[in-house]
């Protein structure tokens, strides 16, 4: 049955590719300069032989952003769902191709992938129906948040050595371990990507091969760092991600707002250096 | 038929709602600010009774969003296939929707709807499967582009009282008409909303509807200025439009690159005040 857990980890290949390209631009003064670029390409998603979409991804880690879409579209439950990722660059005259074989299929996978929502995120701005509609069946874990150790996740995000840095025109997500004794901060894993929300479902993927390893984890302790704005869609996904406070460099969209207040979930954006602006769950930062 | 060239304007709508909202955040003094936040809605789109997508906007000219996207999916292929688009922001309980009528219907519109690609883009980032394959047949004018008048147009972008300047967190499009001669240029219209595909959307319903009335008009001296990366779908899009030149405050990535250089389409990134990066078409630029 689909929604049974499974211990067993998924197969995932390893399939990498060069992320930037060097090309030759012409800055104003007629001068070539040469630029570094973020790469962008195609990976066609067949789940069980059937295709079910095409992303376009920078393709740091394209088996976990696989598994982190299927998850967060909730196509499946769990990790344990799925048996392969076999992710293949050269399988398509326009792009990769990743193939999911699942152990025991998705149950009205046609109808499930039949309704769309074209929403707002950069990336991977489209969302199955049906998300906003189980909004009420989410519960965020009570959590606090020590104004020291969100200073320390910025300060931990400017160290990154990142693609953005290089070539810019990319989006990064981060996730963090807080300890809510000593108030230190815990880069757990960072990710890049041509839309923010690829870069987040990626993370998804990731998170949930960990839980999976380690079932006494909790999601309370957790905190988000995204390089993009705070738009329904990236509060939702978070909030399925089981994760109570979600920082921003950016700002917030009014549904985002919305969506948060209802789920009770944290957002902070405008986060450079030591300043922010607490648009939620004020309530939950200690200074 | 479908192709035929219709002179008629499809009726539209007016429908409005309030593009920011205030709200109370908590800075890091602890201190509250009243903050101005940009609308997000959700606009569920019916072509002859049939739903095929929501778009999340911020709402400034839904009708035209809708026409725009419709045109930019090559769903229809001239704002006269279109008789009507009926917005109420008030029709469902999760949102707006728009009703489209077209005068003869859409033809095959199950199978082109089925297809999909989740693009990189902010915003509408999904477009129907095949945009990709016929990119060949695309044939953009011969133009030049000279750079005073280039330099005219972000001083021109800066000048504008948006809704970014008061809450951020929303992108921009505006097309320009550039005068060869004079090297001036003129602000045609400028669109901005929660996703940059759909204030890129946005224009091209505008569009539509200027060649539906000057017949004359021809786009060689266009320009379209965006705030947002220069994506595969952002170059795709513009071609479709048929605007020669894309002027960007960001960068560009490889797809974007490749597809523009393929098109023989001038990319221009980094573009604040009197800087920028050429990236495709430098032989076109004038100095």
């Amino acid at each position: 049955m689909q929604g049974r857990m499974n211990q067993s980890l998924p197969r995932l290949t390893q399939a990498r590719a060069p992320l930037t390209q060097s090309i030759t631009a012409t800055n104003e003064a007629g001068e070539q300069e040469a630029v570094s670029i973020p790469a962008e390409r195609s990976l066609t998603v067949y789940v069980d032989k059937r295709e079910i979409v095409t992303l376009m991804t920078l393709g740091v880690n394209p088996e976990l952003l696989v598994l982190g879409y299927l998850l967060n579209q909730k196509l499946v439950k769990s990790s344990g769902d799925i048996e392969s990722i076999t992710v293949d660059w050269d399988a398509l005259e326009e792009g990769g191709a990743a193939a999911v074989k699942t152990r025991n299929g998705i149950e009205a996978i046609e109808e499930r992938t039949a309704r769309r929502v074209v929403t707002t995120g950069c990336g991977q701005g489209s969302i199955f129906g049906g998300l906003l509609d189980d909004l009420d069946s989410i519960k965020l874990p009570d959590a606090r948040l020590s104004q020291a150790a969100l200073f320390e996740i910025l300060s931990l995000i400017r160290q990154q050595d990142t693609t953005y840095k290089s070539s810019g025109s990319v989006h990064g997500c981060a996730l963090f371990r807080v300890d809510g004794a000593s108030a230190r901060a815990t880069l757990l894993h960072h990710v890049e990507d041509v839309g923010r929300h690829n870069a987040l479902d990626t993370l998804a993927g990731w998170m949930s091969l960990q839980a999976t390893q380690d079932k006494a984890s909790t999601s309370a302790d957790l905190v988000l760092y995204t390089t993009g704005r705070l738009t329904s869609e990236m509060v939702i996904k978070s909030a399925q991600m089981g994760v109570p406070f979600v920082v921003s460099r950016s700002g917030i969209t009014q549904m985002g707002f919305d969506v948060a207040t209802r789920l009770g979930l944290g957002t902070i954006g405008r986060a450079l250096n030591t300043r922010y602006l607490c648009y939620t769950g004020a309530g939950k930062i200690e200074r």
